[in-house]
C-alpha cells in the first residue's frame, strides 16, 4: 500500500450516471410497465431472465420451502441479528407530540408510518441476506404495514430466488414478495400493475439500471439514496494492532474494485507494519483480485503529525465507515463530523456492524456522510403538522399576520384572517 | 365552483422538469462557475441581471441601513413570528444517544447539524420574507453555524435586495449574504468559488432554472425537495361557516394559476354556500385573475356521504395544507394518514400557519405528503451510528457474525473477525 501524507490525497470516485443509451432503455422499461402492467413484467422476465414467470407473488408455501434449505447455524445467526437490529432501530421511534399554549391553542406534530414500502433486493450473487434486514427492519420497526420485496426470478448461474434471501425476509417482517427484478420493478413499485399496487418509497441496491429506474421515478414515489462505492477509514495510533488494520482494510476491499480503504496515523512505524499485513493478508483471500485492485487504486495510507492532524482528515474524507483504534478512543467522538458509522476500540471490527450488532449497514457512501445519515427509521416516517389556533390567539395575533401577508402583496390571505376578526366581533386586535 | 362527487375527481398536475435547452442551459451555467468561479458569477450578473457586481458579499452595514427602510410594525410582526417558529421547531431537537450493554458494548447514535447550508431567496416580488424564515430558522436551531443566503443582485422593477428580505435574513440568524441568483448561485453553492465557500445543503424555492440546478447538483450536496404546485383542501361538515371556508380557498387560489383548492364535504347546502361565497369574493380581489383561474382548473366542491368518506378522499389527495372544520375536529386527527400540515377549527385559518404560529410553511406539495415531511430541524442534522464491541461481546458473537459473512462469500469479512479471536486466545465462541 502507498503510504503518503495527508495532506497530498483526495479520494476522487466518479458517480455513475449511465449511458444515454441506458438512461433511454430504463425510460421505456418504465414507460412500457405503465402501459401494460404485469404483463409487461411477464415479457421482461422472458427477454432479461430468460424463465417464464407465472405467478409473480411468491406463495407461503415456498417461503417455508425456503427454510428447509439453509443450515440451522445460518438461521440461529441471523434471527439473532435481526433481534439486535430490531433493538437498535426501536431506540430511534418517536412519539407524536402536541404542546397545549396558555391561550388554548395547540400546536404539534404528528409522527406516521408510511402505508407501503417496496425493497429491491438483487439477484443471484449480489444477493445479501444481510442486506435484506438491514433495509426492511428499519421500516418494520417504524410500523409500515405493507413492506413488500422484490427480486429477480432467476439470475445467472442461480436457479430461482436464493432461499436464505427468502428466509431472511420472512424473519424481517417482509409481508409480501414478488418475483421481479431491474427497472421493471422499479416500475411496478413506483407506479402499480394489476398484481402489485404501487409503494410510497423504494428502497435497496442495485445494478446500474435499477439506479437509473430510481432516480427516474422519484417524485412520484421517494427513494432512498443511490448507493455509491463504499469506504472505510482506520485512524489508528502506536497502540493498534497492525493485523487487526489491516483485516479490516481488506474486508472493505473485497467488496469491489471502487471501494476504497484508508489508514491514516502519526505512527510511521505503524504505517509501515500495515503496508506488510495488508500484502501478506491479500495473498490468502478467495477475492484477492478485487482486494488488490480496490487497494491498488483506492488504497492508501495516509501519515499525519498528530491524532487532532488525523481527526481533520478524517472529516474531510467523510467515510461510511471509520474505525478509532486508538488508546482513548471515546475522547476523540466528539470532534468526529463526518462519518456513516464510527466503530470505536479494539474488537469494533467493521463486519461486527455489518452483520450482527444492531445499527444500519446501509449509510451514506462517497463522501455523503457531510449531509445524509445511516438508514433509520424516520426514513420509513412521515411528519404532519397540527395547528389548532383558539379565538383568543386568533384575535390577538390576527393583525400582525394581515400585516405579514399584505407585505408580501397576498391579499386574500389577509383577508381570510380579517373576515374571521370582523365576525368574531373584534377587529382592532 | 364546480360541485363533483368525491369519488368522480382526480386532480393531476404535472411536474415541470424543464425542456432539454433549458436543462443544457443550466449544465453549461454550473460547468462555468466550476471552471471560472466569481468571475462567472459576475458575468452572469451582468447577462442575466443587467448589473454589474463588484462586491459579491452583502456588509454589514448594507443590513443595517435596510432596518431604516421597513415599517416597524412589519419588524415587529416579523420577529414576533421569528420566535414562534424558533419554538415551535426547537421542540423538534434530539439528544445523541448511547445505551451501555451488559456485556460492555456501547451502541448509539450521534446527532451533529450540517456545517454550511445554503439558503436561495427568489428576487423580486417573489421574495418572501416569510419564506426566509420559515427555511433559515430550522437549520439556525439545528446547530448549523453557516447558514448563507443568495439572492439575485436585482430583478425586473426592484432596485437591489429587497430590505424586507436583508431585515428577515437578519432576524432570522442568517450568517452570510451573497448577491449571487439563478443556476449559477446554485453552482456556487454546491461547488463553491473564491468568494464563496461550497455548502453541505441547498434549500429554498426558485425558479424553473434554480430547480433544475438543484437536480442536477444533488449528490455533491443535498437538497430539499422541489417545490410542486401548491394546494389546500378544507374538509368540513354542516357547521362550518360558508364565508371562512371560501376566504381560505381563495388565499390558497391566489398563489398561483397551478394551486388547487378543494372543499370536501357531506352537507350539500354547505356546497352551494360556499360556491356562492367564492364567487363573492373573487370579485373584490387584486390578484382576481390569479385566483380565477386557479379554482376553475384545479378548484372543486367535493361531496361525499359521510364525513369517513371525505377523510378517505383526504388521504388519496394528500393534501399540502388540510383545513378540518368540523364540529369535534380533534376526534378525525388519528385517520389522517397524508397531510403536510393539518388546521383544526374555524380559527385556524392557513395563514395562521403560513405566517405566524410556528409551524413551517414549507410543506411536501402535489401529493407527496404520502412519503414526505413538513420543513424541519431533522433536515439539517445528520446521525452518525456509533459502535463500541467490548471484547466478551467479539468473542461471544464472532462465530455468527463468521457464519453470516462466509454464507454471504465474503471471506475477508470472516478474517477480521478471525483474527481476533485466536489473538484474544479463544475460538471457540
Amino acid at each position: 500500500m502507498r503510504i503518503v501524507p495527508a495532506s497530498e490525497f483526495s479520494l476522487k470516485r466518479e458517480v455513475e450516471y449511465g449511458s444515454a443509451e441506458q438512461n433511454e432503455r430504463v425510460k421505456q422499461i418504465i414507460d412500457e410497465v405503465r402501459r401494460d402492467g404485469d404483463a409487461a413484467l411477464r415479457r421482461f422476465a422472458q427477454q432479461f431472465d430468460r424463465v417464464s414467470v407465472d405467478a409473480l407473488r411468491v406463495t407461503r408455501a415456498e417461503i417455508e420451502a425456503a427454510y428447509a434449505k439453509v443450515d440451522e447455524g445460518f438461521l440461529a445467526a441471523l434471527r439473532e441479528a435481526a433481534a439486535n437490529v430490531r433493538r437498535f432501530h426501536e431506540k430511534q421511534l418517536r412519539s407524536s407530540w402536541m404542546d397545549l399554549q396558555a391561550d388554548g391553542s395547540i400546536l404539534g406534530q404528528v409522527m406516521r408510518p408510511l402505508r407501503r414500502v417496496g425493497l429491491y433486493v438483487p439477484g443471484g450473487k449480489a444477493a445479501y441476506p444481510s442486506s435484506v434486514l438491514m433495509n426492511a427492519i428499519p421500516a418494520q420497526v417504524a410500523g409500515v404495514p405493507e413492506i413488500v420485496m422484490v427480486t429477480p426470478p432467476a439470475t445467472a448461474g442461480v436457479e430461482g430466488i436464493d432461499p436464505h434471501i427468502l428466509v431472511a425476509a420472512d424473519v424481517a417482517g417482509v409481508s409480501e414478495i414478488y418475483r421481479v427484478g431491474g427497472a421493471q420493478a422499479v416500475a411496478a413499485l413506483a407506479y402499480g400493475t394489476e398484481s402489485i399496487p404501487a409503494a410510497d418509497k423504494i428502497v435497496g441496491p442495485g445494478n446500474i439500471y435499477v439506479a437509473l429506474a430510481k432516480r427516474y421515478v422519484f417524485g412520484a414515489v421517494d427513494i432512498d439514496s443511490i448507493a455509491g462505492p463504499s469506504e472505510i477509514v482506520v485512524l489508528a495510533d502506536e497502540t493498534a494492532d497492525a493485523a487487526y488494520v489491516a483485516a479490516d482494510l481488506l474486508s472493505q476491499a473485497e467488496h469491489d474494485e471502487m471501494a476504497s480503504a484508508i489508514l491514516i496515523t502519526p505512527s510511521p512505524e505503524l504505517a509501515e507494519a500495515v503496508a506488510r499485513e495488508v500484502d501478506r493478508q491479500l495473498g490468502a483471500l478467495p477475492r484477492r483480485e478485487i482486494a488488490e485492485q480496490s487497494i491498488r487504486d483506492y488504497g492508501a495510507i495516509l501519515t499525519v503529525a498528530s491524532l487532532d492532524e488525523g481527526i481533520d482528515a478524517v472529516n474531510r474524507l467523510a467515510p461510511e465507515h471509520l474505525e478509532v483504534l486508538v488508546r482513548e478512543p471515546f475522547q476523540y467522538l466528539s470532534r468526529i463530523e463526518n462519518a456513516g458509522a464510527i466503530f470505536l476500540g479494539p474488537y469494533s471490527s467493521e463486519p461486527v456492524g455489518d452483520y450482527f450488532a444492531g445499527p444500519n449497514h446501509v449509510l451514506p457512501t462517497n463522501g455523503t456522510a457531510r449531509f445524509s445519515s445511516p438508514l433509520n427509521v424516520d426514513h420509513f416516517m412521515k411528519k404532519s403538522s397540527v395547528i389548532y389556533y383558539s379565538k383568543e390567539a386568533l384575535l390577538r395575533d390576527g393583525h400582525k399576520i394581515m400585516s405579514l401577508a399584505r407585505h408580501e402583496g397576498l391579499e386574500a390571505h389577509a383577508r381570510a384572517i380579517e373576515i374571521r376578526m370582523e365576525k368574531e366581533g373584534n377587529s382592532n386586535g
